[in-house]
């Protein structure tokens, strides 16, 4: 993967809005409008956002000429991923805290679904 | 974790010399000059990059008073693998070809090896 990939994707997700976005689109594509709602934020403010998300190819645009949904794309993700594979060896020591972490939060979803019923 | 640690975790991540510096450092620490010495760099510029990565708490000094080597921590690349294990789903289906990916430079790793032997 080119080094300037990696470079857009970080500096694409080194802020709060960006990543709010991206967790948003993660629960399904969604229209400019609706992706502006849950911030005080006007609607050239966010496109600003999702400009930087789309150079970064982490968000593109769907076929529906009217809403244009944006929708979250896998493959800076992933390059974002094999680059912290490479230094796995240091991470990994962690990861008996982050499997209780994992576990605790697929506990909070699965209450979250009870609750829901 | 807090929002603005991932902020600037990512930020640091988001440039080529401060990758290829953590990259240099995985391999165990080093001083200020060792660092500088690959890069086409003052060593007030690397102190600048040193810094950034500093502040996230991606490296650290080491007790050594003289050279007060710089070392990799594991914190903030875990809270990264944590972040990104939130959208598995989206990356995962991408882990075939890096699963390939891993064993090619596994491969090319052993070969390194074999000829330094």
């Amino acid at each position: 993967m080119a080094s300037d990939r990696l470079d857009l994707t970080f500096a694409a997700l080194a802020d709060p809005t960006r990543r709010a976005i991206l967790a948003r689109l993660a629960s399904g594509q969604a229209s400019v409008t609706a992706l502006a709602k849950p911030f005080m934020m006007s609607q050239p403010a966010i496109s600003k956002h999702l400009k930087v998300l789309e150079r970064a190819g982490l968000i593109s645009r769907g076929r529906d000429a009217q809403r244009r949904p944006r929708r979250l794309e896998a493959t800076p993700l992933a390059e974002v991923t094999a680059w912290l594979v490479g230094y796995r060896r240091f991470w990994e020591g962690s990861f008996r805290r982050l499997d209780t972490l994992l576990d605790e939060r697929k506990t909070d979803t699965k209450k979250r679904r009870y609750t829901n019923r």
